[in-house]
């Protein structure tokens, strides 16, 4: 597909024309686990998931060959306000670690078999401090969502979306204030790990974004280029490109699920083919999984970033579709059946 | 080791004298896990685990070179009373697809990478029924629980111990309802999946049994003899082997948990190197793991046994595992530590 340079307009017209789920596979792939060889229902949430995957790929059964780890790497003009414990300089040196397999997603991809990709959203050039002006121009932002869109087409069949960005957790939680209200401080976690001043610093800048963005705030692609990141932007492209191209998403933690968030704002249903991965001990992720009507795969207490919780559920989805594929049926396996 | 025919009071001195966690190994995980590219604890329960290996393992770092999910499966003269769903002809049916390749665990298994015995507990020669007389007799108990000790003697760096065995949640619910007391009907779940009548009789039996065994409950090996069942006892058997070979242990689900209660029952650092892989949908088993201090890797309403839980927390304290090992160093990766 080529998206390049769409004004916001038409990002809207591409959400909803979104495909729906194929209800038929979804069918299929609860007839065929209702013969597999266990109690009705006994993998819980596994055959839910398998469910998932079949009503998103359109198939049944579903397949996993290529997933996928897609990272998005942005850099924050907020940084400067003091928001975050760690220097930008992080950004470059993180970029090199996952080049050269030394950060936690690289051991989590090895482990459960899965791809890793890294975009690196011009790193050395910070948006704008979201305190002082838009983070981001309107073109600059739809060029950044059709760059998410193509970064990921035809590269997957299971797409787990992650970020890195220092002070990107102020940028997310600018978004879900700016989406749902309340008062700021509920919705500004520690990041890496600010100290009650930094953390001060994180709550005065996201007010202060609110306060000079607040007549703007109605529309969520508004709410996503003053006060969002460039990633942020690629994965709602990615997210949407992914329904598209019928791969189901599996979000990763407190910023991935800020791109969902604008996207839900947009349309409730833009999201139907996303998995939360994990609940984040970051902020208020529960709370944002909550209102965005997803139940997290885990609770590993995880606030890392880089698509780690993303990987790790990917390897219980893989599991629960090895189930699903491998496990026999009743009348296969000569199992007696329920008395 | 050799530990055949152990009267009850021998298993007591056993139980009494098993090893304690190595705190140096574990404060040596911790201090890696501080210098690893990642805001410190950002990985959350990944850390905690890895460094609960290193403790029970007596290594830093610790290794995970031959994970073994142990299944041991048992016959249940409890059935007679229509307590299941399934006929007990599906105990030896299960062990066949066990054999082949064809059950949930087996796929779990081969994805994460995970060797798997299966021990049969004479399947074909039930248990008495525990409404009529003590499940098994004391020596019967008692070689039970040495046969699961040696049943995993030296065969493994981190064991998943699993079980099977048709009327198995009922001999798990009757040890609760003696451990724990309370009304019976809340430790009674559906099992494979009992209809509203089968569970009456599930309740109205493991009443009956606590009535007839009522002046030998207060003993927690009584409790396991008199209402458990061979699976149970030779799951008790192998917690207290793997404690003595440093070899750390996740739990399944309800029925594997009673086995970790009769232990915590007769002493609570008994379990102290187990972790429960997962909390299962059936009955009260969070409430026993509150009791417990166990707090579940997995919450994904699965009630299917087989160690299926214990194996796909497996393949999270893999990864916990591979990211601690796997790493760089803030030094070794040359990123900015925190400001």
């Amino acid at each position: 597909m080529s998206a390049s340079g769409l004004p916001f307009d038409d990002i809207r017209t591409l959400i909803r024309d979104m495909p729906g789920p194929d209800e038929r596979s979804r069918r299929e792939v609860m007839t065929r686990e209702a013969q597999l060889i266990k109690p009705a229902g006994a993998l819980g949430r596994l055959e839910e998931i398998v469910a998932h995957l079949g009503a998103w790929q359109h198939r049944a059964p579903p397949r996993i060959t290529r997933p996928l780890v897609a990272i998005f790497a942005g850099s924050h003009g907020v940084v400067a306000k003091g928001v975050s414990a760690y220097p930008a300089s992080v950004n470059r040196a993180m970029l090199a670690s996952f080049s050269n397999g030394q950060a936690a997603i690289n051991q989590l991809c090895k482990q459960f078999d899965i791809g890793l990709k890294v975009f690196d959203l011009a790193i050395d050039i910070p948006t704008l401090d979201f305190t002082e002006a838009p983070a981001l121009e309107e073109a600059a932002c739809a060029a950044t969502i059709a760059f998410g869109m193509e970064a990921i087409a035809n590269g997957t069949d299971l797409l787990c979306l992650g970020e890195m960005g220092i002070g990107n957790t102020s940028a997310a939680a600018a978004i879900y204030a700016a989406l749902y209200g309340g008062p700021v401080a509920q919705w500004v976690g520690r990041g890496t790990g600010v100290d009650d001043a930094g953390h001060a610093r994180k709550v005065a800048a996201v007010e202060a974004g609110l306060k000079l963005h607040a007549s703007h705030l109605k529309d969520p692609l508004e709410v996503l280029r003053r006060l969002g990141g460039r990633e942020i932007a690629a994965m709602l492209g990615a997210i949407i490109a992914a329904r598209i191209e019928r791969v189901p998403v599996i979000i990763d933690g407190y910023v991935a699920t800020s791109a969902a968030a604008i996207l839900h704002a947009l349309d409730p249903d833009a999201i139907a083919h996303c998995l939360a991965g994990h609940v984040a001990a970051e902020g208020a992720h529960r709370a944002v999984l909550d209102r965005l009507g997803l139940k997290p795969v885990l609770d590993l207490g995880m606030r890392l970033g880089e698509g780690s919780g993303a990987a790790l559920a990917c390897g219980i989805v893989k599991a629960a579709l090895a189930c699903h594929s491998g496990m026999a049926t009743f009348a296969e396996a000569s199992v007696p059946e329920k008395s």
